[in-house]
């Protein structure tokens, strides 16, 4: 009943490795068992799956709620010819950009904002930790990398797909909004003495300069992690992490 | 008064790129303006410096602490072919490996203890987070990533020079300490309880697996990270920098 991988459908996927491509047909792929079920199960419009047939076996239930997504059957090498992974022996998931519009807050609700994070193993860690601490929303400059660019997808481990993500220009962006804005910088207050009780926007800066001249005096609230050792920094991803947990932590 | 580049120094440290030629020689290099000075100031005997004439003038004090460093010119091209970076426009040092063989720990001093961490990017990043927050001993399990793995020395952004490292065997190794013993396991409990008061062995498992099952009979305390969202783990690096904030947060 699953058709045989097509010429036409490798092509299309080995094209959405390119970001052009990806833009011009506003679709990008997934790979591997756990991406391409987290896909299937969160309101993404999949166009095509592309699995080894105990795979496809696998996720029949997910596959039967999108009654108009093309099935092709593939074996292992196919598969990992297709995609970025070394090794493939589950699928490929075909669907459509979801980008955001218009993200708005509610009351008390806390929201990353990415000042041209370029790295996409760094953008996909900072989605994974955004969705292990609860945080929906994303907000990234236009030079922040390609949210469907494989690396991020595969650095989220399946988080990508529970995100709101949006791009827009900080500077209109925050200048428009009435909770905080939290912003890392050297002479901010000391984390642990926050309360983060409103919610609002937390930004993160670029790897190389930190949070950029432009979006600097939308800061509200300056705040910095403080430090015991000698790093002179840490990494943007780590530095997520901490704030993150600070905002949840029980106070 | 410095000497060209010869032959025998770029093969010397192109050799240095596999880790049986460091093992072997029980050398290593470093690259770049942050590393090369790092370790001219972190009692790293270091053999031999290879620099750009403007690089080598800026670190003139530096390399007067060294007397018995051979000192080269090259340039920006001949550097980069050297080493792993793209573009190096400041210098290479080859260096003495100084892995430590009996590392202790004083009463209320915390070290972290890695149970197989594969992967060279994290554990580099995991040497910059233990010395922001001041935790400068660690001990690995013999199939951690290889401390001099350029990889990892590029990620530790110059903090490797500024923490102890040995490689053990973790059970008998953790079956004669007395302080505590931390573990992250899905049923320890919240990290946000803990009070952290005594010092002690925080150890951080492998990529896929976690804490091994030899090891995990050894955790004294418990503990786990809560979450909020839909992720279904942290990456390793990360899980690191949220127990060290907590352990160095005031109570």
């Amino acid at each position: 009943m699953y058709k045989e991988l097509s010429k036409r459908v490798s092509k299309l996927i080995k094209s959405l490795q390119i970001k052009k491509y990806r833009k011009q047909e506003q679709l990008f792929f997934v790979e591997g068992a756990k991406n391409t079920s987290e896909i299937l199960t969160n309101g993404y419009e999949v166009q095509l799956v592309v699995g080894t047939a105990s795979f496809l076996k696998g996720i029949k239930d997910l596959l039967e709620n999108h009654p108009r997504c093309e099935i092709f059957v593939a074996d292992e090498q196919q598969l990992s010819a297709l995609g970025t992974f070394a090794t493939n022996n589950a699928g490929i998931a075909v669907a459509r950009q979801n980008i955001s519009a218009n993200i708005t807050l509610a009351q008390d609700e806390f929201a990353l904002v990415l000042d041209d994070v370029r790295d996409p193993g760094n953008l996909g860690t900072i989605i994974r930790i955004a969705d292990w601490y609860g945080i929906k929303k994303i907000i990234a400059s236009p030079n922040t990398a390609d949210f469907y660019n494989p690396k991020v997808l595969n650095a989220s481990m399946g988080s990508f797909a529970r995100v709101e993500f949006q791009y827009t220009d900080l500077v209109p962006y925050l200048q428009h909004q009435s909770l905080p804005v939290y912003g890392a910088l050297l002479e901010g207050d000391n984390i642990y003495h926050e309360n983060f009780d409103q919610g609002g926007f937390i930004i993160m800066g670029n790897e190389s300069v930190g949070i950029s001249e432009a979006v600097k005096p939308l800061i509200s609230h300056k705040i910095h992690i403080p430090r015991v050792g000698g790093a002179e920094s840490l990494n943007v991803a780590i530095a997520t992490a901490v704030i993150c947990d600070n905002i949840r932590r029980p106070r």
